[in-house]
């Protein structure tokens, strides 16, 4: 990844992820598992960002909240056709938007966007707002087609999605400067 | 329910059902099951019983396809403010589109609709085309906050959503017109 600007000076990274990933049901995915979020929360800050001067990697679930927008449809860009690429020049920073929908295609981008800013050392930075999945089907053990309905009640047995932050903390980007988030529970409301 | 047109002819009104039903998971819901579907084919049918006449009812699925912008992103028109009601005359039809999330709101709208709906006999239709969750955690067993993730799996129970095509059809508006879909499987592609 090139990390300097036209004047020499090291480009500060930051990849914001948003919005929630789904865990499918079926391997031709009728029915899945989705997390709520609105994306508000990572598009907000993206717009801030960027007019820190930072190089932002958007990864977002598709359809919800975009930076820019907010108060629009979130999959209203789809709309208009992207002449170049999906990188963009705003103000003084960049903009980079990757979407993701199920949690396979998260953990796979964020993997890859993580190894890619391994040599930015300190200069990288992860602000992980997504709404990751918990619990998973794995691959293996999902019905081919959609669950068939029956006057029985149906089990689920779902795994934990294994734990991606310390790896991404320790083995993809280790000196990244990562913030997380964990949902908020409100127990007296 | 008024059912008659300005030249006293009476007026034809269909119940049409599009975008799938989610079942949450979580009373304070964070996580729901889904069904996917984009409404396209209700929002399509919708605007052809509009085109013939019919007094249209639409209950959809927020955020899926829309009659008359069906290439637009699904909740677009949120950012118009309406300035009557909900209903509106579109061309020699009239169209009122009814938003529903969850299969709860699905199934309470839909009695509501086609209890009005009784006294116009063989003048009502239904056409069922949302795709409604076949499974549901009852609310009494549903746990309060979030699922909280641990190192072993989740085993969850899910009870079948009592079918309320027969209630429809027996009790709700017995001589309605009824067309209902069932999801196609493709065993061999």
């Amino acid at each position: 990844m090139d990390c300097s600007s036209e004047d020499g000076k090291p480009v500060r990274v930051v990849c914001v992820t948003s919005g929630g990933t789904t865990v499918p049901l079926e391997q031709r995915c009728v029915r899945y598992i989705d997390n709520f979020s609105s994306g508000n929360r990572g598009a907000t800050s993206t717009e801030y960002f960027v007019k820190a001067g930072y190089a932002v990697i958007f990864l977002n679930r598709r359809g919800t909240c975009q930076p820019y927008c907010r108060n629009l449809p979130g999959d209203i860009l789809d709309c208009f056709e992207v002449t170049e690429n999906l990188s963009m020049q705003v103000g003084d920073g960049f903009l980079l938007k990757l979407p993701f929908t199920s949690i396979f295609e998260y953990l796979q981008i964020l993997r890859m966007i993580s190894t890619s800013m391994h040599n930015l050392g300190a200069q990288g930075m992860f602000y992980l707002a997504a709404a990751v999945s918990d619990f998973y089907v794995p691959w293996e053990s999902m019905v081919e087609h959609k669950i068939q309905s029956a006057s029985g009640p149906l089990d689920m047995r779902l795994a934990p999605v294994p734990k991606m932050l310390s790896t991404l903390r320790k083995d993809w980007a280790p000196n990244a400067f990562c913030i997380s988030f964990k949902v908020a529970i409100f127990m007296h409301m």
